[in-house]
């Protein structure tokens, strides 16, 4: 499966961003749904400089946008999880499992990414303000007090429910990804071999592979010319 | 419909909070969709000091968790989708109007929360950090900006996508009353609005007092008690 320019599926996705982002911007989340899924899709390319009625399908500015023939969505989360109702492969059909597979999509957006996230900024985009350096302890603390308690309940198994790949190990593969790339895995070997496990699915590659591929393709000051 | 210790749907809630918290705990929102659907439901309340075993339910320690004859799950944005599936009240049926409201319940957990929950945590629990004061400027410049284009999509609209209150409202609304708790929604008319429409519903009203009457029943120093 691969990119498809004459696919019905089409998702939203950035023509270039700066190396820190680049693979961990969100369509990579949908791109690798929808291998897992065996569907194929076409990309827009957004550049910087947002189309005039982009604000229309995502009005916080971002991507990935995501339609096809029954919807017309924003946000990753519930792009990943039509796209779990839409191939059981992502998304047990019996209550229990669903619902599990769901709540571990909204833990990896609403308990572990925030801190993540804060901890990553604090490293990055804020590393150069004056309060970025005393403000780490705090958000150390949060961030790897979370990312423990994650570690002890994925414990030994493979996937967070067990032997199945769901939507929620998707989604906290990714969120973790982002924790990897700042340094805040080192000292929890088990999310690092997590990690490790989603980033090896062949639908993980392929994923991180096309949207690696439109950042080459669209290097600075074209970005604009793309979208 | 209120809580009735004889319920088959079981959530956890915490026997008491500081002031500052109450009303704004998460178990707010499965107690609001609760009450929207008109399914009853016992409360289990949780101490400080967590029961041995809690951590199997809920690893980050948090509240609410839920279960009935179908699920057993954390996650207050899983819980509310669940309810919402179980009635049609919450969550429509066809994809597109399913998937839309999914879509601002992860909006509101993924996009608006994260920043306005940072910058209320700078006028609370961080406000004696040496750093809290110079890290401001960072954490409104965000939020506000979040706040605007939120702002900007629900326009003059009752709820996100037109004249039908859904999960999404639902989800919405509780993150915006953190934010209008700390001030930050003084400069957005159209979502302190919004909010209003959320909480003269008379669900959400039910909900908040029955929060409230366990908080009054459990003061300090009681709490350990009632786990």
């Amino acid at each position: 499966m691969a990119v498809d320019p004459n696919a019905s599926i089409e998702i939203t996705a950035f023509a270039w961003v700066p190396e820190g982002a680049q693979g961990l911007v969100k369509d990579l989340r949908v791109r690798w749904a929808l291998e897992e899924a065996g569907l194929g899709y076409r990309v827009r390319l957004i550049g910087g400089e947002r189309p005039a009625d982009y604000l229309e399908d995502q009005p916080f500015s971002q991507v990935p946008c995501f339609r096809d023939d029954s919807v017309r969505i924003f946000e990753s989360g519930a792009i990943v999880e039509d796209i779990g109702e839409k191939s059981e492969t992502l998304l047990p059909r019996d209550p229990q499992g669903k619902y599990r597979a769901i709540q571990w999509s909204c833990a990896a957006l609403s308990s572990v990414e925030p801190f993540v996230q804060a901890r990553a900024l604090l490293n990055s985009f804020w590393a150069d303000e004056e309060w970025a350096e005393p403000a780490k302890p705090t958000f150390d603390h949060f961030a790897r007090l979370r990312l423990q308690q994650l570690s002890d309940s994925l414990a030994d198994k493979p996937w967070l429910e067990g032997d199945r790949f769901t939507i929620g190990d998707l989604m906290m593969v990714t969120v973790l990804r982002l924790a990897d790339r700042s340094g805040q895995l080192a000292d929890f070997p088990t999310l690092a071999a997590y990690v490790r496990r989603g980033e090896a699915r062949p639908g993980f590659q392929q994923a991180l592979s096309d949207q690696l591929a439109a950042f080459a393709a669209n290097q600075p000051r074209l970005e604009g010319a793309a979208a």
